[in-house]
């Protein structure tokens, strides 16, 4: 988590946005005379130039670059490269959930070979499925760690993970409790995605996990609000980075030029929470 | 699931050879002069002609070809068009678990992009992670389908998924009840991953989907054998496909050809399976 922090902390911002390059959503100038993995890689360079001054990391939706076939995993590395360059960290928001030797690989993957700093996880496995990203960011020593998934934005999350007694997200969270290592600085290399849509389960989570870093999506084009964020905070009102993609991306609605737009978005995100005290 | 259950009818088998193409353990004359991901690709080539007189079909573990990098996802290309070619239908062992458009972007990867016929996705985001697989499943019209996590074979899979009231193994459970629809063959569209290591969570699991068709891993190398997969059987004595992997790949031992050993492992866990009953 060391990257992330220190990067959010030298901006003074706890906006990450997030890059879900969705093909019929690009600038179609940008399509013409390039294959889609080009267009893709082309568009999120943009973005990062634009968004650079004002995010502490950019979150990457592996889904877009999956379905580009191994063209599209290139274009994930190129990105991932790229935002080093800037100075952002990269959080590869995979949510992957598998075990022991097989989780390995894929942290392996995304930490090792790809390059990002944080992953997000699945929990539904256990913690078999989270301890071996842990430990290959341990081994890596740069700054890294996982964000492991505890209450969801999506519509239907709360039907699974607030539907028994103890919740889902509860069993979700004390893995993170138990299995993160407090870095230097001042949170664990575990940190849960808790999203902004609903407060009463952010709430809980917190109370869970006083120290933890969250990473909380559903900011801006999901619906969620300053108002759902402020429920994240930490005790000191600290502990969340929040994640706004579609938002920024597609800020210029098809008029203007991306980037000018998804710059705009961004400060306007960052100052936003910055003017409501979130910060880590 | 029709491909699935077709394929296993008429070679009269329940058995699904899982592909785990740890680098570490393949043998070693199959690493020189090549890269990585050649002789993974290779390995693999080996075993599909080995054990395809004997399998159902073939399940392919993602994160080894994650792994590699883009040319790790070239091979899983290249492995799911040779299994095509030797007629046997491929499982993506992804445990993918996104939302709306990102669960179809990740449908699309697999089951368009790549060509797989089912995906095992994971369902702790709920019905918004399930449900767009199924239904690129069925825009294909290839007969094809999900496997959802239910119960699954790794130590800490019980500290999760029955650690509730109702267990989340339970809920998962019941997506796959609500959200699969039936085929011809007499089982829906959405499965279920019911390890072989669990009996007790095995018959919850079947009484709450008495007509769907199990994935079970764990059988072999996992420790579990046949009177786990028994525990499982539906009504009629069917239903289940049995998953074996590191049994079969690395029966050799190091010794020998590995695939006259893998052929001779894969027989052989038919036969078991065939003398015990178990078929679809």
């Amino acid at each position: 988590m060391q990257a992330l922090v220190e990067s959010a902390r030298r901006r003074d911002s706890a906006l990450v946005v997030g890059l879900d390059p969705v093909p019929t959503r690009l600038p179609p100038g940008l399509l013409e005379g390039r294959e889609e993995h080009e267009a893709v890689l082309e568009f999120c360079r943009g973005i990062l130039e634009a968004v650079s001054p004002y995010a502490a990391a950019v979150k990457v939706q592996l889904a877009y670059f999956e379905r580009l076939g191994p063209e599209g995993m290139r274009a994930y590395a190129g990105l991932v490269r790229e935002a080093g360059a800037a100075g952002l960290p990269v959080i590869a928001d995979a949510k992957r959930g598998d075990i022991a030797e097989t989780a390995a690989a894929y942290a392996e993957a995304h930490l090792r070979v790809y390059g990002a700093h944080c992953v997000t996880v699945n929990p539904y496995m256990g913690a078999d499925a989270v301890l071996p990203f842990l430990e290959e960011a341990r081994r890596l020593g740069r700054g890294g760690g996982v964000f492991v998934l505890v209450a969801t934005s999506n519509p239907s999350a709360g039907a699974f993970q607030e539907a028994s007694e103890p919740p889902a997200s509860e069993l979700a969270a004390r893995l993170v409790a138990e299995l993160g290592d407090m870095q230097n600085c001042g949170y664990p290399d575990a940190g849960a995605v808790v999203g902004v849509t609903r407060p009463e389960a952010g709430r809980r989570a917190r109370r869970l996990l006083p120290r933890a870093l969250f990473l909380a999506p559903g900011f801006g084009a999901q619906g969620g609000g300053v108002q759902g964020v402020r429920a994240l905070l930490d005790g000191s009102g600290g502990g969340v980075l929040v994640s706004s993609s579609r938002a920024i991306l597609y800020a210029c609605g098809g008029r203007g030029d991306y980037r000018d737009a998804a710059a705009g978005a961004a400060r306007e995100a960052r100052d936003l929470l910055r003017a409501a005290g979130v910060r880590v």
